[in-house]
């Protein structure tokens, strides 16, 4: 790694062609729960890899297309980058600084959508590439690419295409989509993503709703039997009641205990972010709070929708109801078994007329937090950041990692430039210039680390 | 009642001039909920029972004002009528036919905004007295009148103006603001309404929402907590869980079994009208199905608000989560009761988080279905509907007739013109110009036999 120097120069030389080239990407929309531009982002992500002289396809996937890239390199071995260019809705656009689709510098950063989640981290790894092509005239390894426009809508054919395509994106190791710094300014490494399984849960007791002076003492109530339905899932104890629903549940190891326990506490930020006041189950202890975020599947009502919601009363009795439930899945459980043991469940409590509608499933993916190629990346974080990066075992999202991990057998870590104040799927999503010139950095050693290991 | 032809001729002569009057009356919004148009649709009350020789006030209540007003006649015996000059809103105005402010005659019926709850049976009682007074130049008793303007939110200030003004109320017997004739064409006579205690509960378990990849194991989540309270409220066994709550509650007598009885069977119009397929508890008996329409308290979630409820899903764990919920009460549960119970309750299950609102409270009132007086109601009718009033002891809705019953110690009888198409509170609500003519010619009968009565 003799010539870092001079490629981290050509980083620092090169970042203003590439946020422009960033900010062409970010300004074209491409929404996947809209069905908006995806068509037209494919197309700049293929240019923009066949521009660093990628072989570059554009290939079906049953939604959004994705495109699959791959340049050789010196070393035979192969590293898989996983990137998408679909974007969240860029709605409450009042609260945006600037319009969130004309990409603006302000005090370090870059605002728009996508530019972090997850346009940013596609380009700051193209920057990288940029200086080392144009530094040696060569990749140190194998590059190739997927990147698929339906991430922010659940990954749902992302998981058959890499089955489909698994000899093409065969690889060593695998490079995820997003990264973070904390509030510590620390690098971390997620070994493992939760699971989902999430569904609506729906109830029609009548053809329309009626007057509850009417019907109140004899007519079935939709609103009544989601609400027995929902407290047969879940009880105050916050013991999922689902029959064998946590059977497949591996608990944590003493070394992801270990790893969880390093991690600061996190219940000040949690105070202050949202205004939590008090903890689940009456958890006090950080460690077991951390270990819970992660470890624990979870049974999450995300909304309820049910009659009258104005102000004042409206005597009705509700025809309809419905409500979104979101499950986090931790390994091995699987969004087929969820799915299959809900639905024998409200069977069995009398629950037949609750409708299941799936909206979205992941199975849960972890890769050995000891794995070689997790300590490659976080030691190659060092010289850039100062220190290794903190390899944590499992993060409390979700993501289609299970595929690369099951289907093509390559580890998978995170790397990235997010930070607390991101703002992801909010107005006003940024990246700061600075991490985003690190994590350029930091790819460029982990491609020569990468290409030189015995693994 | 010798004369009863040439009133009942007069009545038809002066029908078109009476229904302008409606009309004029009806363009006059007056929506309590939305506090539209109370002051000026008070004085067009006074002003019409002003002609009729009424002496009038319009006084405050607290809320919009109550037009009172008296005429003497010939026996002492005095009747006091309550009307409500407040509407429904007209909302949604989009599937009304015709403006709901703009009354007009098709087919044989009136349509609009209160033509039916309730100005057209104020006006319809207007027509008999005009036909009496034009025919003998006085009315046969004493005539009192109230006419409250907010009967549509609750009578919230209704109980304590009774009260107050119980020796200007004083009264032999009380008719009605509302009538009904069912599906057979046969006039019903309710002999007393359930109560009301319409509630909010809400629970704010954070300051702002959180990701459910972040909060989902460790957050409280406002809609669990509703939906835990919700449930301890009711199970699928329909019956009410709050200690103490069902001990006031009256047994229906064997007279009004046998009254309820004698009602024709519901189930038809149920399945019909709103599409319901089964009844609760498997109730299939008719009989047994009107007893408890209208003699078992309720328990009903009139809404549920929480989370996300748009298309798809979003990943979100509530901050707020909120319920409306209705329960009607039979004798002799009050609102006072039911409040106290509920909170006691829900504190006693752990639900001290849970916030409840009042939004209405009615105590249940009802007169003996043996009393003279309404046998004296039922009887009447039968000259002009070819049958007497089938008595039925009590109805499901509510209303403020219980001040009326035990402040002021008369019984209650409804009467009136309503049918099972008229769309109260609906769009397009309307009245049958055939029974509103046959309810002021049944008034003047009432009138009549009243004034004679020994009671």
């Amino acid at each position: 790694m003799t010539d870092h120097d001079a490629i981290d120069r050509r980083i620092d030389d090169m970042l203003d062609e590439n946020i422009q080239e960033l900010c062409r990407y970010v300004a074209q929309p491409s929404i996947a729960a809209q069905n908006r531009g995806m068509e037209a982002c494919a197309a700049i992500v293929a240019s923009m890899l066949e521009a660093r002289g990628f072989a570059v396809e554009t290939l079906p996937t049953g939604g959004p297309p994705a495109v699959v890239a791959e340049r050789s390199g010196r070393s035979d071995k192969t590293l898989l980058i996983y990137n998408h260019y679909d974007v969240q809705p860029p709605e409450p656009l009042e609260l945006w600084t600037d319009p969130p689709f004309e990409p603006k510098v302000r005090d370090g950063h870059l605002y728009g959508r996508g530019v972090s989640d997850d346009k940013g981290h596609l380009t700051a790894r193209l920057l990288a590439l940029d200086a080392i092509l144009a530094t040696r005239g060569e990749l140190p390894c194998r590059v190739k690419w997927v990147v698929e426009g339906e991430e922010e809508v659940g990954s749902v054919h992302l998981p058959a295409f890499v089955k489909q395509h698994r000899d093409r994106l065969a690889a060593d190791a695998c490079l995820w989509e997003f990264g973070y710094l904390d509030h510590r300014e620390v690098p971390l490494l997620f070994a493992g993503l939760r699971g989902i399984f999430y569904v609506e849960l729906s109830v029609e007791t009548a053809a329309t709703d009626a007057h509850s002076g009417i019907g109140g003492s004899i007519f079935p109530n939709a609103a009544w039997r989601l609400t027995w339905a929902l407290a047969s899932l879940k009880g105050p104890d916050e013991r999922i009641r689902i029959p064998g629903y946590l059977d497949s549940v591996k608990a944590p190891s003493t070394r992801d205990r270990a790893l969880m326990a390093a991690l600061p506490d996190p219940t000040a930020s949690f105070r202050e972010i949202y205004g939590v006041k008090e903890f689940l189950r009456g958890m006090r202890d950080p460690k077991e709070l951390n270990v819970a975020q992660v470890f624990e599947p979870t049974c999450t009502i995300c909304g309820l929708d049910a009659g009258y919601q104005g102000e004042g009363s409206k005597t009705v009795l509700p025809a309809r109801a419905s409500a979104k439930v979101d499950f986090r899945l931790v390994p091995d459980q699987t969004p087929e078994d969820a799915e299959r043991l809900l639905r024998a469940h409200l069977d069995a409590e009398g629950f037949s007329d609750v409708r299941i509608r799936v909206l979205g499933g992941e199975a849960p993916g972890r890769t050995d937090p000891d794995h070689p190629f997790l300590a490659l990346v976080a030691r190659t974080a060092e010289p850039v950041y100062g220190m290794p990066m903190q390899i944590v075992p499992m993060i409390g999202g979700s993501g289609p990692n299970h595929a690369f991990i099951h289907e093509l057998g390559v580890p998978v870590a995170t790397a990235g430039f997010g930070h607390p104040d991101t703002r992801a799927h909010a107005p006003d999503e940024n990246l700061r210039l600075a991490y985003y010139v690190q994590h350029a950095k930091h790819l460029a050693r982990i491609l020569d680390a990468f290409a030189a290991s015995g693994a």
